[in-house]
This record gives structure tokens, sequence and C-alpha cells, in this order.
């Protein structure tokens, strides 16, 4: 398999890989702006843009966007995190050019119609209403904003009812102008594609945007701090966040082993000592989140209000023990893990043509399995247990929700994790 | 790529399916066993077996079973539905003999040490309060138990929680006895296989199990009916279930192509009138489920409190206009995504690996794609149209959960689909 890449004049980049065999392709626009992007009054707005995409250009409807990529059988789709706006599709070889066109159409030719605004204001309203109700949404979009307060990084990607409310159409097209430029624009592609067909279509269909000023990002400070709110559910949600690095630093593949050996698996030691020991939870799990020039690690646990309290607290020691002891075979564990998981991930061409995107956006490169293989090998248990003793140093992100008069304050845990 | 399939004289099945250049591959074995073989006082022990089989085997502790397969890098899970229980793997090309062996060890030799049982008894109780917590889940079990009242069909897969309380080794052991035989047992492997090789180790692992007596299974009756709960939510979650056929009948293909054209994607009459017009929701859609003797063609939506009168509405009005005037040019367009959706799914060695074992449970032979593509072709106009109005001249079932006091209830649903 072979990655091509091209960046044509005004700072487009296309990049591609060819995967024999397969039959189909997933193809994508990934573009470099996102919730971080967003000033305080516009919190939402790239996420509602996202929306106004697919409700029609200046020569399809929104039932003809739809109908031109279900009627060969695609699937389209896109979603907005707090760094990228994504527009992607998935379908079958031949229709590879197809993809493209109508994606093109919707980033670059929306008409953001006002009646068509209105009523998509209706359908956001309802997935901020949805993501309410989704109590493992709500922590996170907490955890967010306790661990970057009052900055763009701890905002919602949704946005706020009340301001969704207020977006017209000067704000979607001011946005646009300042955003969706060819220079913060990756064309991705994996599967059944040739390179120098997708390049000369990206070329027509993208070649004569026009360059825009660097846009001005706020850098993050991860501060940490507490959200919590008592309500009457069945579990007890506990979220906490640790900063560790962000993904321009090779130090991200240290926390990525780190949150593997400490909760990435069924071996791991989170699971093993919370539910595998103790049956405390269901779900729990630690994880390595990384941003350009920040990056948190985070556990998340489910658990009853009897068990919160030992929860939290089985959580902050085995955080302190894994900076004195993560020892050789759990660090050699999640290198494996980490390693085969990319190549079974890779095996799929959405997968793919996402890890595409990223690298580019991030190192403007496409490493090598072979390079990622290595920097994953050089991780260490010294280098692991420096992290997490970092970690264990830091201030603390907490987000609780549900029945969680017994869950500890951000004090206590503050107070245990320096113990 | 190339099915084989060979049956044990215990009749336990193996099919595997070699697909070139692939570096991992995927297997399972899939038993024919789960919620709806359970009696009432049983309500929730397939589900409870399912995670006893990761507590211990006669050599291996749950640590040791997770170690095996996460020091390759593999991952190793299990699920339990309503008419199956399936444990499976991904795994480097290399390690799938030790997933095989991992895989029969969990199946054949868990221990129920009794206290591992009372731990995981508090995992499964904090599972069930997970899915409380979660709108869409509880939503589906609700309809379920009203479409097939006081029936094993209609009961949740988790169990209620005084239930599962009780359970303990012998029920476990129970269970077992009766169901875990090798001919309701399919072995499937999809990716960088070899049969013979698998074949040969099945035959090992599994060609000493004795088969047990058919099983005695409820036929599922759909009778239709209620459930409704008012809460403060910010969404009113509604669901709508319609008896359709099951999938021992080709007129599945037929129900599936309805419910592509009703409500599977951007371009159905669903997504286009409830969302795309009107902004009513955010998440809304169709989908046909099949059993063995029945199926049900459910449609869901999350709405708010002011909107769910007009949804209701709306979405019984579209069912009744889809009896009447669904087009050619829409079948031909479900039929697309089906096929599609069916050749880009079979790229991933997962989805290919559990099609085999579906397939062989089913009809005890895996159709060609050639078979199945005819066999969507052959779907008309006509037949979706037959099939939409024996939907509306049907038993609902209902499910209601949330700010619901503005939503009709089963009567109103009812009167206004015979109309």
């Amino acid at each position: 398999m072979t990655v091509r890449t091209d960046t044509l004049s005004n700072g487009f980049t296309v990049v591609t890989e060819h995967m024999p065999g397969l039959q189909s392709a997933s193809l994508g626009v990934w573009v470099n702006a996102g919730g971080r992007h967003e000033r305080l009054p516009q919190n939402g707005i790239a996420h509602f843009l996202e929306h106004m995409a697919f409700k029609g250009t200046k020569t399809r409807s929104s039932l003809q966007i739809a109908e031109a990529i279900e009627n060969v059988g695609g699937y389209i789709n896109a979603y907005t995190s707090r760094e990228l706006t994504a527009y992607y599709a998935r379908v079958l070889q031949q229709d590879v050019p197809l993809a493209l066109d109508v994606i093109s159409d919707i980033l670059l030719n929306p008409v953001f119609d006002p009646a068509e605004i209105e009523v998509e204001r209706g359908v956001i309203l309802q997935e901020i209403g949805q993501s309410l109700d989704t109590p493992d949404d709500v922590i996170f979009d907490w955890l967010q904003e306790a661990a970057y307060p009052d900055q763009a990084m701890g905002r919602t990607i949704l946005g706020p009812a009340e301001r969704v409310s207020t977006f017209g159409r000067g704000d979607l097209a001011g946005f646009v102008a300042e955003h969706y430029r060819p220079d913060r624009m990756i064309l991705a592609a994996a599967g059944a594609v040739d390179h120098d067909t997708i390049l000369r279509e990206a070329e027509s269909l993208f070649g004569d945007l026009e360059r825009g000023a660097a846009p001005m990002i706020e850098t993050a400070r991860f501060q940490g701090g507490e959200r919590r709110e008592i309500k009457g559910l069945e579990q007890v949600h506990f979220a906490l966040a640790l900063e560790s690095p962000g993904y321009s630093d090779d130090a991200v593949y240290t926390s990525q082993i780190f949150a593997t050996a400490f909760g990435g698996g069924m071996s791991s030691r989170l699971f093993q000592e919370a539910r595998e020991k103790r049956g405390l939870c269901y779900t729990i799990y630690a994880q390595a989140g990384a941003y350009a020039d920040t990056g948190m690690t985070t556990i998340y646990a489910g658990t009853g209000a009897e068990q919160i309290a030992g929860l939290a607290e089985l959580t902050i020691d085995e955080l302190r023990r894994a900076a004195d002891d993560m020892s050789q075979a759990e660090v050699a564990r999640a290198r494996a893990q980490l390693k085969a998981g990319m190549l079974m991930g890779l095996e799929s061409p959405s997968s793919r043509a996402e890890r595409l995107a990223r690298m580019m956006a991030i190192w403007g490169r496409v490493p090598s399995l072979e390079e990622t293989v290595e920097k994953i090998d050089d991780v260490s248990p010294q280098k692991v247990r420096a992290l997490a003793s970092e970690l264990v140093s830091g201030a603390p992100a907490l987000a609780i929700y549900g029945p969680a008069d017994n869950a500890p304050d951000i004090d206590a845990i503050r107070t245990r994790l320096a113990a």
C-alpha cells in the first residue's frame, strides 16, 4: 500500500492510499476548524455549519444531496470536533468522483437559506436535548469545562441552546470566510482510489479557493477544577482528567501506553481492580486524548451511590501505584495492543482515510507504520512511570453526575493524589 | 474469496472465509442460546453466563484470560441477544490458534467460582443501572415488552435486578447443560485464516462434546400494546413497532427494503419529512428486525414535549402513505443501499465472520452474494406497498418515555393507522 500526497498551489492538501483488493473507498475533506476556533458568542457555530452543509447548495436541495449519494448505495456524513470538521463518504469504487463532487459542493456552495436555518435550528436543539438525556455525553462536556474553564477548548461542541437560538446566516458565512480556506483543508481518500485521478478532480474543484489569514487560536491551558450535579439517576457517573502531552509531542505515545496499561482493556489495572476483583462497576476505562498543544488523560466509570466513594479512592490509589510500579510486562502488553490495534484498524478504508487526514493535519506528512511502531517501541516502563508521576502531581479536573452525595469533591481528590 | 463449511460428527459447525491481503482475522463461536431460551425465573441467565465465561476456567484466571489475548495485541469480547450468545476475538494472523484455544476454554471450562459469581453480580447490577440511565436502551426494552407481552421474547436480555440477585452456580450450570451443545454452536472465522487448520483445531477442541436434546422454544406471538412513563427528561423518546416477517421468510428482504426507503437514510421519507422539512427531531429512523419465527419493523424518534404529538401523527400518516405510493425510484435506491452496504460491510473481517455465523444459524448454509443480491433485486414496489399495507393493518406496539403528556396513546395510534 502506498501513501501519496500533493498540495495544490493554494495550500489544499490531497492524500490518498490505494488498498488493493477493495471494491469501495472512503473519502472526505477534513477542515481545520472546530469548537476551539469559536469566539464565545460563536459557541456552536462550527457544528451548526456542519449541519447546514447538508441543507442545500446552489445546485442541489437537501433531498438531492442525500439522493445523489444514496442512489448509488453510498453513505455520507460529517462530524465536528474541537479542532476539526470532517465531511466524508463511503462509496463503491466507480462512485468516487460522484462522492468527491457532492462533498466539494456541500463544502463550497452552501446557500444558508434562512428558512432552512430555522428548520435546522430545531434539529440542533433536539440534538442538544438528546445529549442532555445521555449522562455519558453530559459528563464529558462537564469534564472538558472543568479542565479548560473559560476557554474555547472547554466549551461544548453543540453550544448552549441560547446561543444556537441566535445564529443567523451572517454568522455562518462569517465562520466560513474565516476558516474554510484551502490551506486548512485536507482531502483524504483510502481504498479503491487512484491518486492521479483524485488529484486532478481536487484541482478542478478546490483549485480556485483563496488562502485565508492564519486564524488566531487561543493556547489551551489545562487548569483543572470541578463540576458536579446531584441527580436521581441509577448511577453516579465519574470522570477524572489530568493534563498529558498534546499530539505534537512524541510523549503522546507514552500517554497512550499509560492509558492502555492503566485502563485500556480487560487486563488493565483499573478493569482488573475495580471490575474483575471488586465488581464495583460495569464500564470503567482510561484514555489518552490529545490536541495540538495539550492533552488530557481521562478516566471514566459509572457506579452506584454506595460504591462511588470506594471506586474514586481506588482510582486515585491505582494512579499513584502506577507511578511506582508499572511493569515491563504491562508496558510490553500495551505496546502490543497499540500496534495490533493500529494494524487491524487500518484494514478498514474509513479508519485509514481518517488516519491519513489526521497525520497530515498534525505533521504535514504521513509517518510510515514502521516509524510509528518504532515510536511505540521506544516507550519504556521508566517513561510510563515518569508520566504517571507527572499526572499524579498535576491539577485534576473532575466531573460528577448522579446520586453522588458520597462522592469525594475535588479537594479530597487533590489531597489523596498528593498523599 | 471462498466460504468453506464443515460439520463435526457431533453437529458442531465450522465455517470460514479466507480474505486475501489481510493480516488479521476475526473469529468466534455463536451459540444458539439467548434471552428467548430462558424460562421466566431464568430471565437474565444467558447474559450472566456470558459474563461468567470471562471469570475463570479450570486452567486460567480472569486475568490470565485477558492477558492471553491482550499480550498479543488482540481483542476478545462477547454479546448476548435474544437468540444467540457470541464469543469472539480479533487477532493477528499468527494468533488465530491462540484465540481459538481461549474461546473454547471460556466456553467449555468455566468454573463458576461462587466468590466470582458474587463479584460479577455486582458488575451486572451496575450494567442494569447504566441501561436504565440510557433512554435509548429503556425505550427498546419497553417496546419489546409491549410487542411480546408475557413471553420470553418480550423480556430484557439483562434481566431484572431482582432475578439477577438470585442466580447461583446451579442456575448457570443448568443453562449450559441445556443449551451449550455442539449441534447449537457455530465456529465462524474470516480474514487471514486457513480452513483446514481451523477445522483440525475445532475437532480437537469441540469434537468430544455431546449433543443435547432440542430445546423447547416458545413460538413468539407479536401481540402489540403499550408501555409508557412520563418522566422529566429533555426529550420524549417514541418507539413504534409493527409485526413483519421473520428471517426464515424471504419476505424479510421486502421489510428491509421498506425500512430503508421509509426511514433508513437521509433520503428516506421519515428523515426528509420529520427532520429535513420540519426540524422536529435529530434522531429518527426505521429498521427491520427479524427473528426465526417473527420480526418487527421499528420506528424510533426522540423529540420535544411540544413536538411529539405532531411527530407521532406524521409517522402514522407517512406509514399509510407508503402503503399507497412508495415509488419505483425509492425502492431502487433502497436496493442500492442494501447491496452496497453489504459489499462494504464485508470488507471488514468482523462483519464477515458475523454474517457467516448468522447465515449458518438461519439456513445451515451461506448464500452467495449473488444469491442475496438476486433476492434484493426481486423486491418490487408492489411488494413493498403490500407489506406496508400489512404493517398498517397490524396491531402496533408503542413505547413512550419522557415529558410525554401530549403523546398519543395506543388507541389514538390504532385509530389513526386504521383511518
